[in-house]
């Protein structure tokens, strides 16, 4: 184990305890989270020893560079530094029975995406929890499986840290040093506030995703035919595995309950005041404006891709043919002039060839970017 | 008028009548929509004329080549072939009313985006209904202004035309021929189809929007740190201007409330499905399989942003530095291979200097671009 000083990266969020890299590390489960975790660890010269229920999955994963197949008696030289059990909720407290039984790690941590349900299980198959840190990368991605999996898949993302009032300080340094490790900034908190932040952040905007997407499914073609960008951002995430999601909010049931039931109460609240309006009540209509400022309100507290306010950005858009290299001949324009482009939408327009490209850049060189393009022979909107 | 075949370039949703494009037009209101009609139509070489409540409106929208401001005497050469009244919904009649008295045009009709209000208040006031024709270009943007306009903000979207049972076959003709001067897809439906239909498609997802939006505003910062991009897509719309979007739900509050009823229902009945399972029900979690299948299903009839099925694309992963040109490098590689990138998403690492470029191609040539991309040293994914 190496020890460092915290947070020397300056990272945003850092632990309130010391950091201490693994050496070592046992991956039970080789989906795409413990093989990408298995890379990111092989990248810092860690030594991985790989399982999983299905022995061709633990090969795979081995053949793509994450590691060693773990021996059928154990690891060849004691105890890891740390087993991360990447296998579903219902599946962690099981695997960490046993993992603990076989005193395959000084300790051990988990990466499911609920963390009441496993730490409950655990309590109940009496498991040793000095040595278990739950544990929660956000990894922002839902593919599956080892071949997915990347090593940088958790650089700079937020990776969830419980520590339990049992917890030995190493413990919880060494699932810290982990989560450094694999290039993501630790996060404390609560077991409990985890739970109820995933239910607001992730799991009820599935939900409240897939109620708005329900609608479609008997909808007129006609209907279907006016659909713009906001319909398909809004229910975008819906188009997600059924199945999985499924898991994840029956294991995380209490929290994503409550906020669905209060999203639930607000939009009855606006469909009587509508329905109100409708019947000649112009005043009702100040209940639905209220909802619509708090939404205004909510939205303008999501950081923004870069963990700034999303207002640093200002979008430039220009008109481009829809053909090979159009792009590029763009990109090079404002690349030869120092403009780092920071996201790019492009819409089309069906059928037609042009399409309009929205540049996002930093709000302080956008003029600068108009000029290079309007120089360039680009029409430049805005 | 210069007669057309309907459906000469071949666009998807025909006219069931004939198409006349208009050689003179009358703009009332030089706002965003108002100003880019006018553009479009002087693209074409109709004769366009201004008029705005507030005249230096109507001269700004003069003075970047939209038309001519309207004299205060009337037409100079008698009624145009069409009058566009493109004011919000509860101007359209009364704008309607003063325009037939004052003989405008041969033909009338607005871009309001709820129909059933100004076609009743125009009922009231005894407004000609032969000669007007209700409209609805979607443009697909929400910005305002004259300074906004874009000649081709109506390329290749839907505009909505509603026949009344009273209107001439020629004002009919000249409207869809006005849509088609502004190179949109004119289709045709009723009244009562079209608030039934935006409605669904674009007023209750605001709402949506901005109910689960609503439930960030007193969470805890810690939350927010949590938040990755399915809770922007599904939240972002609601970032709209709410006076605005007051204005319309409340405009078409029947159609609207009635989805958003749906939708509550649904989610209170998902949200008391999630507390017996918390409750220990475990069978309790089909009815939240059964929503989430709802909603997978929705999402699919969804058309793509090329008006085909969005399964005809594949997305290809693609690691790239955070620094001007490297996006220039990547797109001149797939021009030079003749690969079309048909839309962009950079995941930006907070703080870190790479990125992931998500490169949206058709599905049968992703092979190549990988193939493409990796020979050209790029790591790429998937």
């Amino acid at each position: 184990m190496n020890k460092h000083p915290p947070d020397q990266a300056g990272r945003q969020a850092a632990p309130r305890v010391g950091v201490i890299e693994p050496r070592s590390a046992v991956i039970i489960g080789t989906g795409l989270i413990g093989t990408s975790i298995a890379l990111a660890l092989r990248e810092r010269g860690v030594s991985v020893w790989l399982q999983d229920r299905d022995p061709e999955s633990a090969l795979l994963a081995a053949g793509i560079g994450a590691g060693t197949q773990l021996p059928a008696g154990g690891l060849p030289s004691g105890p890891a530094d740390v087993a991360v059990l990447a296998v579903p909720p219902a599946a962690v407290a099981p695997e960490l029975a046993a993992a603990q039984r076989r005193g395959l790690a000084a300790c051990y941590t988990d990466v499911a995406s609920v963390k009441a349900l496993p730490l409950g299980q655990a309590r109940e198959l009496a498991c040793d929890l000095a040595s278990y840190v739950p544990g929660h990368p956000l990894s922002g991605r839902e593919r599956s499986g080892p071949a997915a999996a990347r090593a940088d898949l958790f650089l700079g993302r937020p990776w969830v840290i419980c520590p339990l009032a049992e917890n030995d300080a190493d413990a919880i340094s060494l699932v810290t040093g982990l989560s450094v490790a694999c290039q993501a900034q630790p996060v404390q908190m609560s077991v409990a506030e985890h739970d109820q932040w995933v239910a607001l952040v992730s799991h009820a905007p599935h939900v409240v995703a897939a109620a708005m997407a329900a609608r479609l499914e008997l909808a007129a073609p006609g209907a279907l035919a006016l659909a713009g960008q906001g319909l398909r951002d809004v229910t975008r995430i819906a188009g997600g595995d059924p199945g999985m999601w499924l898991q994840i909010l029956t294991a995380n049931a209490g929290p994503a309950g409550n906020v669905l039931r209060q999203v639930a109460a607000d939009l009855q609240h606006a469909a009587t005041a509508l329905d109100r309006v409708a019947d000649g009540d112009e005043l009702a209509g100040k209940d639905v404006a209220e909802l619509l400022e708090r939404g205004t309100g909510g939205v303008s507290r999501i950081p923004g891709k870069r963990g700034g306010p999303a207002r640093d950005f200002a979008i430039v858009q220009v008109i481009i043919p829809d053909r090979p290299g159009e792009l590029a001949r763009l990109f090079q324009a404002a690349g030869e002039a120092g403009i780092n482009i920071e996201d790019v939408g492009i819409e089309h327009s069906s059928g037609l060839p042009v399409g309009v490209a929205e540049l996002s850049v930093r709000r302080e060189v956008a003029g600068q970017l108009r000029s290079v393009l309007a120089a360039g022979g680009w029409p430049v909107r805005r």
